[in-house]
């Protein structure tokens, strides 16, 4: 191949990735993969090797690479106007446009979006508008925030806080105080094996009342949750889990944050995972879907109850103290229009539940006899397989066996499909563009099979 | 003029925008302003007003608007591979040229850059080495960050907490305990008007001894500080000010992070802040100036020393957990690549440097004597004007009064001239992009001096 061979060298020695050993990274022993192009399911590195990406980048190109009509609405813009801010006011034909779009989307009782960089920004921005909402409403103690055992809300320091996984709190001193944990709606691991699913959910309620009882719910701002648990482990809730939650956020005047990052415009054959479950947002949070990742942008959609107490705080105090430069950046803007249009037009929404459904079906049928798997599970273009040392006892491997990272690589060895290996537990996680066709969703699930039965027969 | 008549209609009803006054931007009282096209130091807006830009959007247009070629690397990166992600050692060609030069322009002692989004999520990932450094160091409790009142180094919850701005902790709970104030270099506002600059400078010395003293330097973990005070009011370090600090932070292992948003890549004549004040930071912050805004990208630039222990971090605790979608963005990176080729091949940090002097120089002959001009000052292509209502004396005008926003407001109407209005204090702030030429200095100067003379006679 002919291409700039210091790349490596480059590469080991000047850049810090994300989520990597970095001591094992600069001395070569993580292989370094340049990706070159892509298209539709498929990227291809520079050396040549083609993948079909199961996995949508991290879940977020939905509609597929190398999509034209989205190259274009950036190439355009890039053109015309590449940047301006929207701070008091300002905004651009592309970033007024796409607030339309996203609004008629929303749930009706929605009222405004924000726009941000990253999952991760709009969730720091949610924070800030719930403490100013309750400042604003005379309840300065009602501020601390319960998030989820395994819920994945971002990186930063607060947002890493709110993500309840033990990678992203260990040696950083997260999570930070202001954040408190409860139990994740995953059945699968739930620790009595006797309870059934409506006893589980049932119990999941108890512990977040025991846990509002105990701090006391004038103490508490804010619930925040994905519709289905991504990062965590790929965990659909379980049946009236949602409903159930509400009642309880609602009876103790606890706003609710959807997360809806992977969820949101429509990867379980929805637009939104509030609508599917029947959620009551008062805060949406979106990032990936809303661009395809063709652009970085996010946003905070906000509900009407919480808008009006926001126009209220600034007759009180002024305009908002609230900005980034890159807020609603017009390339992000001009993505973001071409990919939700691109979405309507060639019914990708309706795509990723009807072959979202296949895929589940599929893979449930291939893999749930063999012994070592002991879940199978999934929601619209959402799936996993999750693996058990023993299937009768439910018991799981000892983590230093890597058995989900090691079939994600056999995957990719042998069949050149990306899958990921989630980071806690032996699960392997499947979230393939929306464009995915039986074909490919077959080649997925037989793949799969072939790698789960070399790593464990 | 041609144009979509609902976007005024959409925009107040749909569109949260950054630090506004909500209530009034919903009734119609702040001015809508939608920008359609832009080149060189003009933008113009959807009614055919074309203004000159001396703000460059939010200092970050470095190298002028409308370039094509930074638009055409987009366009082509956008068609070729819009996205993938960089986790676990993958990349672009785009991410790995650009982080190679990056550290070829950053100090020697640098090491390696992560790449983010915003400003914000940078000194968000700062925070988060600098806890994980001492926490492989063995020292949890050397955790807690000094800042300076009036600095800027974002708007989220704890890069919030960081900037020392009062409308930025109003009513959002900020700063976080974990984030602690010094005194601004900020001579002209010091509140002993007997002091010299180098009694002012001995004082902030003084001040931040006595802070850590008061602390303990075995819980302070780092010291941030943009080279000169950008958002808080342009303000310049007095001479020998950065040695001095430089001087504390050494001798009680306090890491620098030179917060270099808005002076990298050549704002102040020379490539980083920190090399035009003889800083030696541990981290390095960069933003803006890296695509000149052409596309959301930032970075956290480590240093060797640093760099040792996160090595070692993972070595001990495997891969590091931290990580953003859109780390090193396939688009962001290709408009780095072509923006800090094009700064080369223009000449824009020497560019930067002259025109800059040129234009600092005009401004002072033009109103230092002017009654109410308190302070003119600047470095490079950053320039700010301090109004006061008495000059012997130097006192303030009240707030309520807004003659910053009175003046910028007067500039735009009668001149079409942006500068912005700092929000705290009387100030008169310019950055424009680097290809100012002395003519447009010279025409942003004159409409000053006009727009003061009509505000305040
Ligand atoms: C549900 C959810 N929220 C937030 C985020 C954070 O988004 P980002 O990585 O863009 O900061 C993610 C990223 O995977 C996510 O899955
Ligand atoms: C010095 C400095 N640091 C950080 C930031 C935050 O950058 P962003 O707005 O991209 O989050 C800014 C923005 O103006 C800045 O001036």
């Amino acid at each position: 191949m002919l291409h700039n061979d210091n790349l490596e060298q480059w590469d080991r020695e000047n850049f810090f990735h994300a989520s990597t050993h970095l001591a094992e990274f600069a001395r070569g022993n993580i292989p370094q993969r340049v990706i070159k192009t892509a298209s539709g399911v498929h990227i291809e590195d520079r050396d040549g090797n083609r993948m079909l990406d199961a996995f949508a980048g991290l879940y977020c190109v939905n509609v597929g690479y190398g999509r034209p009509e989205i190259a274009e609405a950036i190439a355009d813009q890039a053109k015309e106007l590449a940047y301006y801010h929207s701070y008091v006011g300002h905004g651009t034909e592309a970033s007024i446009t796409l607030a339309k779009m996203v609004m008629d989307r929303a749930p009706d009782h929605m009222s405004k979006v924000y726009f941000g960089q990253s999952g991760s920004d709009a969730n720091e921005t949610n924070i800030k508008l719930i403490w100013y909402y309750n400042n604003i409403l005379g309840r300065p103690k009602k501020k601390k925030i319960i998030s989820r055992w395994r819920g994945y809300h971002g990186s930063g320091l607060m947002t890493g806080s709110l993500t309840g996984l033990d990678l992203f709190h260990k040696k950083f001193d997260l999570p930070l105080a202001q954040v408190i944990h409860t139990e994740a709606p995953f059945y699968f691991q739930r620790k009595d094996l006797g309870q059934s699913e409506s006893e589980f959910v049932a119990h999941c309620v108890a512990e977040l009342e025991a846990m509002i009882h105990a701090e006391g719910a004038d103490t508490i701002a804010a619930f925040i949750g994905e519709p289905v648990l991504g990062t965590g482990g790929i965990v659909p809730p379980p049946a009236g889990y949602w409903p159930a939650i509400q009642e309880v956020l609602d009876r103790h005047d606890i706003l609710l944050v959807a997360d809806e990052v992977v969820t949101g415009f429509g990867r379980l054959g929805t637009m939104f995972g509030s609508d599917h479950y029947g959620m009551r947002p008062d805060l949406i949070t979106i990032a990936k879907g809303l661009t395809s990742a063709y652009a970085p942008l996010s946003g905070s959609i906000v509900s009407d109850k919480m808008w009006a107490v926001l126009e209220k705080g600034t007759d009180e105090n002024g305009p908002i103290g609230h900005g980034w430069t890159y807020s609603a950046h017009p390339i992000g803007a001009a993505a973001g229009v071409a990919n939700l249009e691109l979405i309507d037009k060639l019914g990708l929404v309706e795509n990723a539940g009807t072959v979202g459904t296949y895929l589940n079906t599929q893979m449930r049928a291939a893999l749930t006899d063999h012994p070592h798997v002991g879940d199978v599970r999934g929601e619209g273009m959402l799936c996993a397989v999750e693996f058990v040392a023993d299937k009768d006892s439910r018991s799981f491997y000892d983590a230093a066996d890597k058995i989900g990272p090691q079939i994600a690589g056999k995957l990719l060895e042998q069949s050149n499909v990306i899958a990921r290996a989630m980071p806690q537990g032996d699960i392997l996680g499947f979230a393939p563009p929306f464009c995915l066709t039986k074909d490919e969703a077959d080649q997925v699930v037989t793949a799969t099979h072939q790698a789960v039965a070399s790593v464990l027969g």
